[in-house]
């Protein structure tokens, strides 16, 4: 419906900021912040009734006097002045509009309820797309569109997860944890009061059109239009993985949901149903999207549930047995050639069988990395999680295994490396490590082998 | 059977380091440094059969040469040389030992499995507790005795838990994370292959014995005296919280600690039952180990299963009911009181029965924290989860939270805080907020839902 206005909405070649402001004070100031120091390549052009200047740019009096084309409108105004803005945006012929002004349905007042209607009709008469009311609006890492109130999104490395959310304080709270654990987004939006730009169409242009979206995370609390996802996902036909995370699944959350964006969650069972009928990962915590983003960005698929736990130290590699098992996945039973090798690494001195406790070769790291890559080459091992938690003797690891990982080939199996260090120690390496040759880094081996585990589900939905 | 041993153990007075090194690739190297990095108060003796002085230290042939007492000796030699140091340590009177030397029953060699017989019988004979074979060893930050070969625990910062471990690789992995999240802790050992000292005497040592430590972590691999270790915990009359954390779950993970310290881990359905019986809150993530150990330290006792969930933002505070009620908890239903005041404080707008959305009230920090006092005064209201997700809006809440709690007195209720926020933007005020009069700072709302439900787990146990 909006496909190639999308397209100029999320990768405009201009924008007006419609309440641009020179006071902090302002959304209408963080919004112009945003975009600048976000290095929006683009033209700017800052609406204000009461200034000639805003960010030392010039002003307009309305979005009809400028001179240039717009592709889109950020409007930062009060709710009053919204039909009335719209309505120029319309006629100026704007591709579509980020309405951050919120005030409307989720106010649960009878003034909101109708000034929402009216921005609807307003909507239908000028077919212009308007992601909002209610929203902070989004971040587009790729072409370098900060089109919301919070400058630091810009931060975020660029890469392939894009997230549909709907709601902006999941955006921040996603944002900020993928800036911590160097997870690469292409597009981050929220939806807010959806008045003619749900989940469905949004997916269709992220899994059909946007090329830099590799995998879609979807935060739903509740839509009148949950066919359309499915359906819309029905038709991409898998080519693109796609991450769920439903909020709203208890009574008091969803009745909060009802309120937060005006509608019902609905019964949480269907959702779960469908989620996994239509090839859709459900993740049940923040940070196990962020874990699972990473290695689908990374990873090659995961063909199969034999994994090997090659640890540092055997109780970390016990416990990430135990949360390997609980999720279903099974520890490789290595070919007979492989044990072989191992054993001519390691002296005879605790498990050599996975999981391969390789404590004994702390003080070689080579040694450590020639156990990698003989079970790299194991038949019988699909994946393979890696752990070395810091302590004096393998203080060189990491720079040995960054060496290894610059010099070989893409890795042909999913290696997930977990390195407990203290904060500072071993940094610097392991973000060079972090992405490198299909190995992602997370943070204990609990999230290692859960990530692990849904690796296995979403290669097992043919999706990657 | 050591108590009074081990008080000499743990906080000696003074230490001989048997292996003591100048070299590097020594672990000797890294005991010698850890204590004097980890800025031990006692005296220090270096062994040493090749140097006259390590360290700077004048350095001895033998335990036997040392003209003062020795409370504790940490040997780090070869195997074939410990039991005649052993014997040396028992002819000189030396309270106990931290064997870290490993290669004995974890071998599955026979000769290992004689050497450690051999230990055994010379420690009978001189009645020595010995921590190990096959340790890192222990850090004990109450008195600043680092006693293993990492220096980086003495980073940590003291508090009151102690962690009872089967792995020193475990230790570090919850040491590390620690230090990340600024969980204080008491003392850090591993017990290693138990020749002596198992988990029911140490445990009792520090259920009993020990002021400073206030709770208490289990990692529990496997024992042949599971029994002993709930005998232990019915004597104390629950006066201190456990935590457990079970490896060694599933077949695999089983077996493989049998290989790492030569016992089997046993069927974990009993020992999930018996952990429930006695008291003990089971863990099943390291994460949520240091999540709820922090709160313990921190937090007044939740008296009752009903929340509020004050939120900047609607999105995140949905999560946070949401991962409350799948934990068992509820939703507190405010007293008319307390809503008419909230209702003064915001506006028209979204959500204001609990769960509260805060967000209108961004620019206004004095209003946040004007809520959360009129919610700390609710009747209905037993613990509190506060989330404010960073947004340029908000810049000065941490700041204003900060004084507030400053100014306050100590909080009658649990307030579990979670600000996520971009990487060092808040993290100073974060810090200080952290542990003060009551608040306790964890990082997504599903974490501090899952801490708050293991707090009142533990409550409800009349533990805390």
């Amino acid at each position: 419906m909006f496909d190639e206005k999308l397209k100029r909405v999320f990768s405009p070649r201009s924008i007006a900021v419609v309440g641009a402001s020179d006071s902090f004070d302002k959304l209408g100031y963080h919004v112009m912040r945003s975009l600048i120091e976000g290095e929006y390549r683009g033209a700017i052009y800052p609406v204000s009734f009461r200034s000639q200047t805003v960010w030392g740019l010039r002003s307009y009096r309305s979005v009809k006097d400028i001179d240039g084309e717009v592709d889109l409108a950020i409007i930062v105004t009060p709710q009053t002045f919204v039909p009335e803005i719209l309505a120029d945006c319309g006629r100026k012929g704007v591709s579509g509009v980020v309405l951050i002004t919120a005030g409307y349905r989720e106010s649960g007042k009878e003034e909101g309820q109708r000034l929402e209607e009216e921005i609807r009709r307003v909507s239908l008469h000028f077919n212009i797309p308007i992601i909002g009311p209610n929203t902070f609006g989004f971040v587009n890492l790729t072409d370098k569109v900060n089109a919301s109130f919070t400058c630091e999104f810009s931060l975020i490395k660029e890469g392939g997860l894009t997230l549909i959310s709907q709601s902006g304080g999941f955006c921040h709270l996603i944002g900020f944890l993928a800036l911590e654990e160097r997870l690469g987004m292409a597009k981050i939006m929220s939806l807010g009061n959806r008045v003619n730009v749900d989940f469905a169409c949004c997916l269709k242009y992220f899994l059909e059109e946007d090329e830099a979206t590799k995998s879609i995370a979807l935060h739903i609390e509740g839509t009148e239009d949950p066919r359309g996802i499915f359906e819309t996902v029905e038709r991409a036909k898998r080519k693109k993985p796609i991450i769920a995370y439903k909020a709203g699944k208890n009574e008091k959350g969803d009745l909060a949901s009802k309120f937060h964006t005006g509608s019902l969650a609905g019964d949480y069972r269907i959702w779960k149903g469908a989620f996994r009928q239509y090839g859709i990962l459900e993740v049940e915590d923040s940070e196990e999207l962020i874990d699972t983003a990473k290695v689908l960005e990374v990873c090659p698929p995961l063909k199969g549930k034999r994994i090997a736990v090659l640890s540092g130290q055997a109780g970390p590699g016990i416990i990430a047995c135990d949360a390997l098992e609980r999720k279903g996945l099974i520890l490789a039973r290595f070919t007979e050639r492989t044990q072989e090798e191992i054993d001519t690494v390691l002296p005879h001195l605790a498990m050599r069988t996975n999981p391969v406790d390789m404590g004994p070769a702390w003080y070689n790291p080579e040694k450590i990395i020639r156990i990698l890559k003989i079970v790299l080459l194991d038949e019988n091992t699909d994946g393979i999680i890696f752990i070395n938690t810091f302590a004096s003797a393998n203080l060189r690891l990491p720079a040995q295994l960054r060496r290894f990982l610059e010099e070989t080939e893409p890795l042909p199996k999913p290696v997930i490396v977990c390195m407990p260090s203290p904060t500072g120690v071993w940094s610097d390496e392991i973000k060079m490590i972090d992405g490198c040759k299909g190995v992602t880094v997370l943070k204990t081996p609990e999230r290692a082998s859960r990530a692990m585990a849904n690796l296995y589900m979403i290669s097992s939905f043919k999706l990657c």
